[in-house]
């Protein structure tokens, strides 16, 4: 996904992404990240695509981001329909112009998300009985 | 430890990384794998300081890698020694000549290695009852 959204900007384009913070992620999912957010900022931040890795705000801001960064293109993931629409009400609101895309779902195998991940871990645990 | 083994061999270093075969990984652990080999390949082939990531051979064998790779430097991990051994016993058999390095333990917080992940994943699961 991360390289798709790299091929939209083109190649002189910098890719920066926005981390969620720990609070963000226990709203959204009812539990703590397994990565704190510094080590979700530095694994994302070491992938090739990736031209900057930033932490969200604390509670996230959209304007604060895209004052920031100042993005040509905002790309979600294709979970994130949400979220998205949410920020295109924002941009719509605020004369906000930029370019939204939504990512294609990319499948790499069976672990696609953290919750894949999870699931096959449990599926391995209960396996040893 | 990636960085550190790029940095080992100057910046026009290739680094190539050796993703152990999933049935090593199961012998070696007594348990599967979290991600398959292939899977582990290309995630290892998105981090920024690596040139190329391959498959070991089934069975592993020193021989084959040397001959492909033809390494000036062999870097193991901190938690490799008993392998590093094996491989400096192969090379003096073998009159093969590379420098052998042992990359020092890197710690970005308690997340250091897929069992600590695991222990952090469970005690996760522990404290939702």
């Amino acid at each position: 996904m991360l390289e798709e959204a790299k091929k939209l900007g083109g190649k002189d384009s910098r890719l920066v992404v926005v981390i969620a913070r720990d609070e963000t992620v226990k709203m959204n999912k009812g539990r703590d990240p397994i990565f704190d957010e510094a080590m979700r900022r530095y694994m994302v931040s070491m992938l090739k695509p990736v031209d900057e890795a930033i932490l969200g705000y604390k509670p996230p801001s959209f304007e604060k981001i895209i004052e920031k960064v100042k993005p040509d293109i905002v790309v979600f993931g294709y979970d994130q329909e949400e979220l998205m629409e949410k920020f295109k009400r924002f941009c719509e609101e605020k004369g906000v112009r930029v370019e939204i895309r939504k990512a294609e779902r990319y499948s790499l195998g069976r672990l696609n998300s953290s919750s894949d991940i999870l699931k096959r871990i449990l599926d391995m645990l209960g396996d040893k009985g």
